[in-house]
């Protein structure tokens, strides 16, 4: 079924959650100015999905319930649809300078498509069927999915089960369902959605057994408690919830996720203590992750280059061939990293389940190429804006009546530009340079030392060693 | 003389002044959230001073009124005047991880020194001794005196005389002294210095005669109106002014300076029209300010560096070798930039005036080689300490009686380390991830294709050309 | 047709050539220690093309003579072909390490196809059916082809009618035929394929309607001189053309070749004073070298990298943690620009002759990629290597009676290891560091510079502009 | 003493020497067109000392024989030698564009002056003493002296005593001296110089005692063989030993040197057995070699800048600001490397004995930016030349009488410059692009891998910590 974001905002409005911010529990959420930008982020995957002009890349059909549903819940049992969900990373990205707050959802519900298959066929189990029926019933109703993975993890040097209730673990196996406790931090969007699934965040042994679950909750549970981040584009958000604060839709809004020994009933639980599995698990959502986050990227970088173009135009410095040079180099990084997510969902494989998983090798360089070109982009922008992308007087300034006739004047760009216009811009350039959304580059998808295990790992150089063997008679 | 951290306050404490911040007139500045870490951080440039472990560093002799003096009123007619400049930058940047608030005033005095001496040459004009006396008075009451060099700059494709009223300039040359109006922005530190001396921002022709002043005000003046920067980090100060915000010190606070026709006597006026040494004033202050920068970089990334080792250590991850390979990495990145900068200390020349001025060419080579420093520092640093880095609930979250308990356990990292330690240092790397440091690296010494313009005209590439021509026989 | 490298050889011997190496005239061009190893490396393309293993890449099927043909001489109006002749230029390049002397003919070849159609369209002209003509008989009679492109330039300030006889050019149009006049250089191959198809190396106006010329000869016509190029190679391989050289099929081999009043019959004329459509011509090409160009590097990197590991277990290092990571390093930066390549292949447009062409932005990244990922692979193998792969005695040393036993003990390395086997690997790693592959990867495909320029035409700046209008408002 | 060229030729003409080149043993070497060009650099470090203009770098006062001697006998007792060392290794490689031969020498010879003075001081030893002498001797006679220090290493999993004869080492004690037994490789100028100085290349635990040996040998001696290298321009020297060469001076020249029993009196032993100190041995020289290794890289990188400029002005591309740009790149990566190496001249510390000794922060840091540097400088050279740098016909085509007259027309450049002047360049650049220099910058002064482990040592990471503490109060 395709929605619409009037029934999001309607079963949202339902939800009675335990939410604090900035150490107070908020009881009216919605409109709260932390908050709203993440609903109306997540608002748009569901108008985006009416329009014509984006429904083949927003709507899927889906081969469980035979209808259009919303792509973001869609399973890749063909082919293409793995490049156009890597497009529409790029797409909702561009249009939201932020996250739309659905991909982890969507990405781990395919790799447990995959991994139950496995799981089944080696365990006799029968997580696969199970994770069918849910996926049909968030289909049929059009919900939104978040996604959870990254446990705090306290001491690195320890593993799970060296640590006391750190990672999310297993407390009780019971006949109608299990209970679960821990902590995940890092959860993009994880209020406000309808639905939550999560999954461990490594590879486990047989003495982390407790810690291999995954499972999907109805965001809200009485037994969560959600405490939102606190970087400072919280802070200006919640003073000034205007252009000032750069972007409509806000910075990136992640919470850290405490489960207070929640309850999750059977049909609800798709994977309880197979470790074996944990492994495969976190690399299928890894790949595909990984896969998507080029995409993401890519339409960041569309929106930092568009930016870096208007501002040389408000500048008068459009023409300049260090500004046009600099340019292209944003382009030329952020187009690698996106052609080598390119490269991994045309060069995919297909599980035994029928899901298409991208190629691990490009998945993987994809991450590595992406945050250097994030960064560059990002000081690109910063250096054709000037140095008042972080020095800018406010919005209040330019309103001010005794000091906002200077600020006008002063601020003021090319003749025709006004200054209004000018400093919006400056300030969604201050977003980019000051804001948080390198630290998520470094950090979204794995830490940088991830990518190359799995590269290492995807590569058969004994293979290339043969061929000079060959060629020099060795 | 040395004086005090207190004398200062004092002085301060009798200034009215024009400031506005967020669209407010603030009437008691010296307490205000955001400019009373500004006060601190200068406040310290006078603590250390009177410490003995640093004197070495921050005492210099004057040679004109034969006393101990604060260094940076220091005039470097010694070689290693110029060393010592350089190492302090690095102390102060060390210390307080954000602006000194002192570099640019010291520098555009140096520049001055040369340059006037230079033009009263050539134009028998008798600046330099009025410069001198200013530096006595300056020196002999041990002043705190900020710099004033960028204009607002509008419409960049066109020259200054080519916009009314954007770059500073002279409206009215009295019998008593000049007449100025403009404004400056990206001022570091101008409203909570004792004075503030002003240049022009570019070379000039002499169309561009009315840009050509240089002077000093005592900061405060009554026709001088200060608007206070508001990126994120003010307002998260506004709001939780303790280690929520990241650096006790702040971020670096700058303004912008709105001259309103403001009076200058003649005995504070250095440049009155003399265009044809604006070009000079400029590169004798880039050279200085170029090379000092990588002093301050370098005492940035030493407090990063210290950074990323304490939260390895708290995270438990001091000893993996991916961890010890990118603290190695941020070292060595800033070591070449500061390297640069020594090395241009050490191969310096001394001016007609008596000043040392750093060589030209590994002054400008140190600042190419401080934004990727500086930025790789970061990134080192965001990807040491995890995703929470952008992502940590607050000091009111642990505080909190409700959640306070469950942000202890679950954000606690190595046993032993309290976890209220290892929040206010993830406030730390936060405030240097998403603060608006990278920014001020970009721009901070001139935009980024200044210095390849530099570098351009100090190396004589046709003499090299010779050395090949000699070798063939050519 | 299917043919075998015998009857290669055999059309070979039958050609007189006009051949000048080193300043002397060969005769006996076959057996000549430069000429021999290109020989056996076209030989290859033949070779490969009979055995079952690789005949999915090197075999196609002909939509003009529905005959199997060696891909080589195929025309891509399936997407799938693109890919093929991708993965067929990495094959190639990782078996021969060096050059297959064949892609420039086959990407000409399917530039003009795609050109020719749409100047018919335009000018009415029929050059099109011509050149269908022409490939049907290279295809029908399996002739290897290659393309020459890259004229002299002489003062590059100039265009080519400012200069008299440089750039190649038509100097008299016949009933029969043209006769042309000028020279190409740095072309691969040349002298020892059976055809060489002809274009010009640059877009052109009105002014340079005598330069629109494009054609096919035999290779050996009799106005025709062929100079071999002379690197240090050339050199070595007539002194020790056995392992001593490194690579049995030799570095790249490239002649000058002069064109002097050089006869040419119209049915092997594809284009001649059409000056508009030079540039389309150039710029089809371009687009298809390039692509081409990442599968080619890729190639050399797979043996580079096996080199590199085969090298370290020589020496006893392959498990230190730095030689890990190097090899690491070299496969992530080829494998990005291989995979810019596979999203332009994938990303292709079909043209109305039906051709595909691959994906302008996406091909000129992989070129932009390509020089530093080989240059990178190059400095890792040396590393890995160690001194003596620039410092090695000679193959001779290790033969000489007095000190073969010191050579054959101290250039020993691990156990087990035969100290001729180290030796001729450390020469093949010498052939990558000091030959001239390093100086082809920069020029290959077009100087630097020049993708750029395309890069900037590609994209829709003022798309990505939009987007951030449309989210701030403006 | 300052002698002349004409002395050192004659010295050398008397030895008697046990050469091979590719498998042939040499009796009269100083002809041999691989040996001549190494005798002519050699040569020109005692043609220019006696030159006026470069007296202040190439002749420095002995303070053990008060006499003017040649820098490269020097030993550093005062700061100023320490810069003075660096900028002669950078106008002996302007000059040049090769090795000097001199500098491994001067470098161990002042390693060895500070090593033995702690090692007699620890262990009651009288090395000190004898060292003193024996450079009294070189300095009174004007020899020219190299050294050696790299062992062919085997399987490198192995330590040298784990290995039957692989590193040199002491086989016999005797009453008037010792015998040794082994081979180095990478030899550079070994042959031709009147002395070569010996010591280990790694430190060495108790069991490695018998590696523990530092002696000096006259060259030439008749226990020991010397093998010449064989890479391609050796084999084109031998071809056409003129400018088709590109190096008048050649290539880098370096020998396997076969230490068979060799005698060596006590009054040239420096170590032998002292273990314990072959490791500050190694550490003292690296510093020294790293650090004059920035002044010989750019030394380099001026001869490739200037040969850059040419070029584009034989071209006619000189104002092309891609180009422009690439020699300014150029220039900025080689003086960082070159700034670095001044920073750690100007911030020696001297030792014990009295030497001055590089910093060894900066001056690793110099080896790991020199490697980059050069290779960036060379691929910027290339990339002005054009594709002929590695494509061009020889000399003798230029001189053929039948095909002269078309190289001559055809491979010209801008009007007005001689094509043999161009061509003459364009072997220099072949030279540069596919020669041997960019192997020996990545093993030169030690692998890469070193610098690394040298610059985690000498920085106290603690110390930076303790000024986060201090910030946040931790």
């Amino acid at each position: 079924m395709i929605s619409t974001k009037e029934s999001y905002l309607d079963r949202l409005s339902k939800k009675r959650v335990n939410l604090y911010i900035n150490g107070e529990r908020i009881e009216n959420f919605m409109e709260h100015p932390n908050i709203k930008p993440i609903i109306d982020s997540i608002g748009l995957t569901y108008e985006l999905a009416n329009k014509d002009e984006y429904k083949d890349l927003m709507v899927a059909h889906s081969q469980f319930i035979d209808e259009p549903i919303n792509r973001f819940l869609h399973i890749y049992t063909e082919k293409d649809d793995l490049i156009k969900r890597l497009k529409l990373a790029r797409l909702m990205s561009s249009k939201l300078s932020t996250c739309n707050y659905r991909c982890v959802g969507c990405d781990i519900l395919n790799a447990l498509y995959a991994t139950t298959y496995d799981m089944d066929e080696s365990l006799s189990t029968n997580y696969h069927e199970r994770l069918k029926n849910y996926i049909k019933y968030v289909q049929s109703n059009d919900l939104s999915v978040s996604g959870a993975l990254t446990d705090v993890k306290g001491d690195r040097s320890k593993k799970p089960h060296q640590q006391d209730d750190m990672y999310l673990k297993l407390v009780e196996k019971r006949d109608d369902g299990i209970v679960v406790r821990g902590a995940k931090i890092c959860q993009s969007g994880a209020l406000v959605v309808d639905e939550t699934v999560v999954m461990p965040t490594i590879a486990l042994k047989e003495e982390g057994r407790a810690y291999a679950v995954s499972f999907a909750i109805e965001s809200g549970n009485e037994n969560v408690i959600y405490v939102l981040q606190n970087n400072p584009y919280e802070a200006k958000k919640r003073e000034t919830p205007d252009w000032e604060s750069g972007n409509p839709y806000g910075d990136r809004g992640t919470f850290l996720v405490i489960f207070n020994d929640v309850f999750v009933p059977w049909d609800r639980v798709f994977m309880c203590e197979e470790y074996q599995f944990a492994g495969l698990l976190v690399s299928n959502f890894s790949n595909i992750h990984r896969y998507v986050g080029s995409g993401c990227k890519a339409g960041f970088v569309d929106a930092i280059v568009g930016a870096s173009k208007l501002m040389a135009e408000y500048n008068g410095t459009e023409k300049a061939s260090h500004v046009v040079d600099k340019i292209v180099d944003s382009i030329k990084g952020i187009e690698a990293c996106y052609a080598c997510g390119l490269a991994a969902g045309y060069e995919s494989v297909q599980t035994k389940s029928g899901v298409w998983l991208p190629d691990t090798l490009y998945a993987n360089i994809s991450k590595v190429l992406g945050l250097p070109a994030l960064n560059k982009a990002i000081v690109n922008l910063a250096d054709i804006a000037g140095g008042i992308c972080v020095t800018c007087p406010s919005k209040r300034d330019l309103e001010n009546p005794e000091i906002g006739k200077y600020i006008e004047h002063y601020l003021g760009g090319k003749e025709g530009v006004p200054t209004e216009s000018r400093l919006k811009l400056v300030k969604f350039v201050e977003y980019w340079v000051s804001g948080p959304h390198l630290g998520g580059a470094i950090h979204g998808g794995g830490s940088p030392v991830t990518p190359d295990i799995f590269i290492k790992r995807s590569v058969n150089v004994d293979e290339k060693k043969k061929l000079v063997k060959e060629l020099l008679g060795l």
